[in-house]
């Protein structure tokens, strides 16, 4: 049975934020959305269209909008946040003596957090103390903020350490557009989303490089293998990487023109340097920081990931993108899946599966 | 160590045969290559060039062409089956005679057969009894034909119920832009092939509908997971169809200009018949057929596959390809991934795992 809700906020007026702004809104539900700046603010407020992030989207007059955080909590029953991953702990600081005790609170950034290496809902448990994750659900999966505004079939994937919030958070936003599936595996969801910027941007490379389908089907295929053998050891289920938050995000991020990962690996690819890439896309480019997370969490670890080690290497020390490519394929041969995942997947099957 | 063959033979002068002739060739080692029609060995051997099936690729004198089977036959120590899937049958039977005890045999065809149901490995069992199955392996992957003729870095897999044949084809196939991955798990390997076909099909008829990246990618994860629900209860491995024969291979059908499933479901999700659609491509479209058998895998095992049977009902009953998004969008809502999936993911690790 569907709570009813009658406000949520939602943190963050980018094109994700603002489209699930305008998805939740209507039936007596109000929307509070939070703007950083105050333009932003007015502009959103003059021609209820947020111009920059959501062109071409009317937003109702039942969507308010603020920069004022204190405002925009007030009375709120669940808060969405929507921030960049590296704004996610500052904003959170700000916010959590604000938010009422026992509030929804669903999380759509993707990321690992720099310098610590923590998944976002380690930041939040960090902040927030670990009875918090009790009503903290992760929003993932392939959703380009456009097509949801526009009704388009999507499927996304949420998952909480609580089976009660993660329902909670699968009936507020299962609409007919939009279908919402549950997972447990809050780890695997969390560690797909963020991992996938590395892939993509690899995949972008290949793009500049040879443009080769061929060859772009086995850097996402393999480059999937090596996250789920990291996810294994960080005791996340390994189907979750074959589901919405790895693979289908993957997809989404790997061959979408929108995509600025990708962008930035077609004109490393062609022979730029990353600072001439990104000068270029001329936006945050999450996967080159994702790289250099990705690569510690694998030292960490001690897992074999030899493409994001690859990547490593092209992006900050001048390895010739054609040099990885050689690298790669003369590897020492291997079996495709190794005895030692199928060890962990006992493991874990052990632990959460039925009977 | 790598064994050195003097002589291989390919049985089909398509796409894919002729590449991998040409991919084999060299280094004192004779490649024969047999195709059905007359016209065909003449066309090669006059130009040296398949001009229909793989335009543009200069085939050295060392690759003999002939349309006789005995004399293609005839001393070779391996033997690469490179026909029609629903041909396989017939080939098979008119070659076993001819062929050497104990040569390695390597199926690249992709399909389930019709009537029957059988996996590709069972049709040669059938034929060649159950002892044959120890020479024998299923080559599959996401491999363009055309870029591997051009030497782009492709990788494959290859599965045999034997690690020894297993090994002999990847040292057969691998070379410095082919990557060949071994995997015992020959089911999930053959399963993966064919049964991708099914949501290349509807990943199309996504395209002609609304062209949504979002939709195409739920349906391609989602695709992915009820292939791997029907995969566990057949005894395959899951992480096989998170590999390169199940998510390579579907990335590559799925996202390609020329894949002719794709290009049939476009014709579809526009409006046509599906007799129009196959009159408009005008060439096999495998997925038809393989969504008739996946159907039927699926009632035989009793394994729920909500994509496989609304594509039956649009390719077979005539629903409007609009009427089945919505009903797959309108399922009761579910988990991402199952319970039973994990009790049999644990079957399986506790058969196959290390320890």
């Amino acid at each position: 049975m569907a709570v009813s809700y009658e406000q949520i906020t939602v943190l963050g007026a980018g094109s994700w934020g603002t489209a699930l702004a305008y998805h939740l809104v209507g039936d007596g539900c109000k929307v509070k959305l939070w703007a950083r700046r105050m333009e932003q603010v007015e502009e959103i407020n003059t021609y209820r269209e947020n111009k920059r992030y959501l062109p071409g989207v009317f937003l109702p007059d039942s969507i308010q909008v603020t920069a004022d955080l204190k405002q925009a909590l007030a009375g709120a029953q669940c808060v969405v946040f929507s921030v960049p991953s590296h704004t996610f702990r500052a904003v959170l600081r700000d916010a959590l003596p604000l938010i009422n005790t026992g509030a929804l609170i669903v999380n759509t950034a993707k990321g690992i957090e720099e310098n610590s290496m923590l998944r976002l809902s380690e930041v939040f448990a960090d902040e927030a103390g670990p009875s918090g994750a009790e009503h903290y659900a992760v929003l993932s999966g392939p959703s380009h903020a456009e097509e949801v505004a526009q009704k388009m079939p999507t499927a996304v994937v949420v998952a909480s350490v609580s089976s009660r919030t993660a329902v909670l958070a699968q009936d507020l936003f299962m609409q007919k557009n939009l279908r919402v599936y549950t997972n447990p595996d809050i780890i695997g969801v969390e560690l797909g989303g963020a991992l996938k910027n590395v892939i993509a941007l690899g995949t972008g490379i290949v793009d500049g490089l040879t443009g080769s389908d061929n060859s772009k089907a086995a850097l996402m295929t393999r480059g999937l293998a090596e996250i789920t053998r990291l996810g294994l050891t960080m005791q996340a289920n390994p189907l979750t990487f074959a589901g919405l938050a790895g693979l289908g995000d993957l997809i989404v991020t790997c061959t979408s023109r929108h995509s600025r990962n990708r962008r930035a690996g077609i004109e490393i690819g062609r022979g730029k340097t990353l600072q001439q890439a990104l000068d270029e896309v001329n936006m945050v480019v999450e996967g080159v920081r994702t790289t250099r997370a990705a690569h510690g969490l694998a030292a960490t670890w001690g897992i074999e990931m030899p493409i994001t080690e690859q990547m490593y290497q092209v992006l900050f020390y001048d390895l010739p993108p054609q040099a990885a490519v050689n690298n790669l394929m003369t590897r020492v041969k291997t079996r495709e899946v190794e005895e030692v995942a199928l060890t962990k997947i006992k493991w874990y099957a052990e632990r959460d599966g039925a009977d």
